[in-house]
């Protein structure tokens, strides 16, 4: 099947810090994205909204969107309040009338709609929702400490720090350097980037390290080394389940501390403020302890969100963290991702002289 | 709505170390108990079969059942395979045009069949499905720190290790000392035995912590004392999400760690045995760490499950758990469970003073 090239509904709500998914993906598949749908920034290009992603139109209707050539077209913010409103159903079915697939992220699935159901089984097309858990997931029994390839996940001070981001840096500078480098997407963002994966957070709860497992052996195959997106944080109050039943299901060799420089507080409950942001040595003692519990682990590298701050703080604070737990930092999107790089590739060769030995000595 | 008389569905699985859900509701519920239905074991009474449960029978067949005045169905076994077998359907239909309600934790849900589903409409009768989530928990935002009773929760070196029992076997004894104490179902046994609750393992993983945070708030009222079922372990390859997500979502004061003496490796892996048990000690650290991170939170007391070791060989464990510990411990079901309702209530004076002192220094 060849690549979809996408058109973004992010309605109302284009711009640098709202629409998460949608910046992602045009991030990373700016040669895939034809356009964006909003009405409020259309006439502008997503260079002029975003200060990245060039010319790519911003549009507002459907019918502009479908004249540039869309083969699939992707929801790309969550709508408020989660349903879905009744305009973007009628732009949704114009879509599948004029023969793009639909691709969905949100909780509430297209497919069950039964208006955009029925057109895309009389169209023949797809609705792919993203968030849609596969009904034969295994209770996870530690398989993927089995595998062969170097697993490496990104762990989290924080929700929306920059897990899924530090590894799409990392991937090419791995593949240049001969390591065959995989990416496992666990959010609905990843899994449009990517073309596959599973979210895990929509996953019934005894299945979410049995979804990491899946992903893991998948990953896997013909690879060197697999980048596990990492999801929330191991103390967050509201997603740290999900944070360790990855983290015990994915057995990860290594593990790439993320963190948001400026950020204090604990983010969904920042108004409150109430949980402090611990020291990063803490959050290596924790997951280096909690993870090691099922696999051996340790984490390898702190990589930085600073896009909030000059070069020169980014900059101090690369070297603060660096000082702090006497590991590499960087902020692989703001600068040169080669410490994070050269970590992943260090920790592969020390790795492998591990399994060689242990294998020796059976 | 008067308490129900369940008659049991055990057929072909009734046994002490089989049966778990419905040997739970026969040793807490023993009134409310009217038969258990097993062609296998029909004829012989419970304490035949169990040990204890007394003279209820056990029957060969849902007319015999349904003679001994049962006013719902309660599924006590999963069927082999995770189906309804078609026999059951029969029998289950057969209960609801006789007036009972369904019960039952299955995965599978009873609601969802279309003969039971239009059977119980056309009777006016309930199905009551424990495993299926509510349709609109919260994200947790760590809530459950903020009720007024002290809450205790159940953590485990394993799955199936005694969490629930040691708990339902302190109510009486706290509630003797006047202590207003509640339980606070997570699993389908408890919900069973308590009549409310949310089996957290089958709730989608962003919510796991915010289903544990409305249990504690609704259990919360008129309590001094709040008792949470615990669920899996924390070193748990397959089921450690689910156990976190009940920790921050919960927020406890104190945690029991409640362990099988005889145990050596996490449990569902035995046959592969890769995982040893670490040392009690070991537990505590983690548990009190992870939660702490949330939520300030210690071990009060250590409940051991010796139901396969002779007195003098459980007295010995009882003895070695206090010394590596430091703490309480006994086996709640075979000794006396004083030591740990004297740990609960003295963590209910600390709780209290600290309480009076933080708000003195408001």
């Amino acid at each position: 099947m060849a690549q979809p090239r996408y058109l973004i509904v992010a309605d109302g709500d284009f711009g640098p810090m709202t629409s998460k998914t949608a910046n992602s993906v045009i991030r990373y598949l700016p040669d895939r994205t034809v356009g964006v749908l909003d009405r409020q920034q259309a006439g502008k290009t997503v260079d002029d909204v975003l200060g990245f992603g060039g010319a790519i139109p911003v549009v507002a209707s459907m019918r502009e969107g479908l004249a540039l050539g869309p083969t699939a077209v992707l929801v790309g913010i969550a709508p408020q309040g989660g349903q879905l409103p009744a305009e973007w159903r009628v732009w949704l079915a114009e879509a599948l009338d004029h023969g793009c697939d639909l691709w969905s992220g949100l909780h509430t699935f297209l497919g069950d709609d039964p208006l955009l159901a029925e057109r895309a089984r009389a169209r023949g097309r797809r609705i792919l929702d993203l968030r849609r858990p596969p009904t034969d997931l295994p209770i996870a029994s530690g398989l993927a400490k089995t595998v062969e390839p170097l697993v490496v996940l990104t762990v989290g001070t924080d929700c929306n720090v920059g897990k899924m981001t530090a590894q799409l840096q990392l991937i090419r500078r791995l593949n240049q350097q001969g390591l065959r480098t995989r990416f496992v997407a666990t959010g609905q963002t990843g899994i449009m980037i990517e073309g596959w994966g599973i979210a895990v957070d929509a996953v019934v709860a005894d299945f979410i390290a049995g979804a990491a497992e899946r992903l893991v052996l998948e990953g896997s195959e013909d690879a060197d080394i697999v980048l596990v997106e990492g999801q929330g944080s191991i103390n967050h109050p509201g997603y740290s389940a999900v944070t360790l039943g990855l983290l015990h299901g994915s057995c990860p060799d290594a593990l790439i501390l993320c963190h948001q420089s400026s950020r204090k507080y604990i983010g969904d409950y920042r108004e409150a403020a109430w949980l402090r942001i611990p020291p990063l040595k803490e959050y290596i003692g924790l997951y280096e302890t909690i993870g090691s519990a099922v696999h051996p682990t340790r984490v390898v590298g702190i990589s930085l969100n600073t896009y909030d701050l000059s070069d020169a703080e980014a900059r101090r604070e690369c070297d603060r963290a660096e000082r702090e737990t006497g590991l590499p930092a960087t902020d692989p999107v703001r600068f040169d991702p080669e410490p994070l790089v050269s970590a992943v590739a260090d920790a592969r060769t020390r790795y492998l002289e591990t399994r060689s030995s242990s294998l020796e000595s059976v």
